[in-house]
């Protein structure tokens, strides 16, 4: 094999094994949006067999990250990667980090299902959680497409998106602690129903980061600590 | 230069440059410790003005984060550690993430200190938040100081320690609850006081995280989803 078909063979196979590591990424995001997806709807269904199962983490959420990480790090060793595959494989580490504490706030809020399925339902069939659960589920969404599509844009839109989360989250929680404060009896139910809000508002700040990750592997630049208005303007390459 | 020597130099360059990285990283954590007290200080003093200044964050909080992060990328492209090396630079990654986010709580806390200094102070002079406070604020020192020595054990000792502070945040959850449903103008406060062991709590979890890149970068075994028994064996070499 001359030198440059064997460097084509070599690229080729490196091409192959981020594609292979982008897939399995988005293995571990659609099983960790499951968890959600059935977290939440143990809530809805007073499904405590439903959240008892969230509660145990899907295992192959773990091993997913395991095996993930080992492959990175023999990605870094192997092909000693640079510029824009060094920042993929760098994203990758930090991406399966909060796939993994978003699979944790999933099964927190399985754990408080469980809670909630042997307390009286609320009259409003809890709509501040349907409501800002639609809202991060469509987040988590977003950034797991624009990691598939390696697209900056997308993700600062939605990355944008968490300051909504964030206000509707302040604002869901003003409104339970004055009916706590009004209705003492539902204190318990009331609480269960906060940690569900916070989990929910904390996977939004995850989607959020895995964006920035995006962006970071894309544009070669870290936006963690700018303005969203600065992050516009560094994924969509204005100078 | 002799290749040998060359290597030698070589190595003893990678060698600081490894020695450079762990002190940014101890400087990073030696200003998040400082958050951290000051944070309670503004609670325990009702002290608003120093609460506003840990919830402005310290900006040098975030240079680091950033530097680090690039050095590291840097290192991995010029340098391409293999083994020990590699993983200290990924240890290092990590640590820093989990580092940038217990300075998110300790601002968070002092958010809550600039909310309780208006309120009427509790009986108890927020005890549970001095108890919870103490043993949190140990684990951060504890793993640390194991990372600045390279200690598996060290760390499995503070990572052990995890269990405790949630075993301590629940109770003193349940006492939370208890107290307000008993007084329901207390509600606000508790409410303070409630967020404020929450964000200990993670301070906690993030420590115990940080621990077990250290058990990965001395063992190069990844620890994070077995037990702490199992993580013992591990960090002691056993078979």
């Amino acid at each position: 094999m001359d030198p440059e078909s064997r460097s084509q063979h070599t690229f080729h196979r490196f091409d192959s094994e981020i594609d292979d590591l982008r897939n399995q990424v988005l293995g571990m995001g659609g099983l960790v949006e499951q968890q959600i997806a059935d977290a939440l709807c143990a809530i809805f269904d007073g499904d405590a067999t439903l959240g008892q199962k969230v509660d145990q983490k899907d295992p192959r959420v773990n091993a997913l990250e395991v095996k993930i990480d080992q492959e990175c790090a023999r990605m870094l060793v192997r092909r000693q990667p640079a510029a824009g595959d060094l920042r993929f494989v760098v994203a990758v580490i930090k991406t399966i980090t909060d796939l993994e504490r978003i699979g944790d706030e999933a099964g927190k809020i399985g754990r408080l299902a469980m809670e909630l399925a042997s307390m009286e339902r609320p009259r409003n069939e809890y709509a501040e959680i349907h409501n800002l659960g639609a809202r991060v589920r469509s987040m988590l969404n977003g950034a797991l497409d624009a990691f598939a599509r390696t697209d900056a844009e997308a993700a600062w839109e939605v990355a944008r998106q968490d300051h909504l989360v964030d206000r509707d989250y302040e604002g869901v929680l003003r409104q339970l602690i004055i009916f706590m404060m009004e209705d003492p009896r539902t204190i318990r139910r009331v609480m269960g129903v906060i940690w569900t809000v916070r989990a929910l508002e904390r996977i939004g700040d995850h989607s959020k980061n895995i964006c920035e990750y995006i962006i970071y592997m894309v544009k070669g630049q870290d936006v963690r600590h700018i303005s969203i208005d600065e992050m516009e303007g560094v994924a969509k390459g204005r100078p």
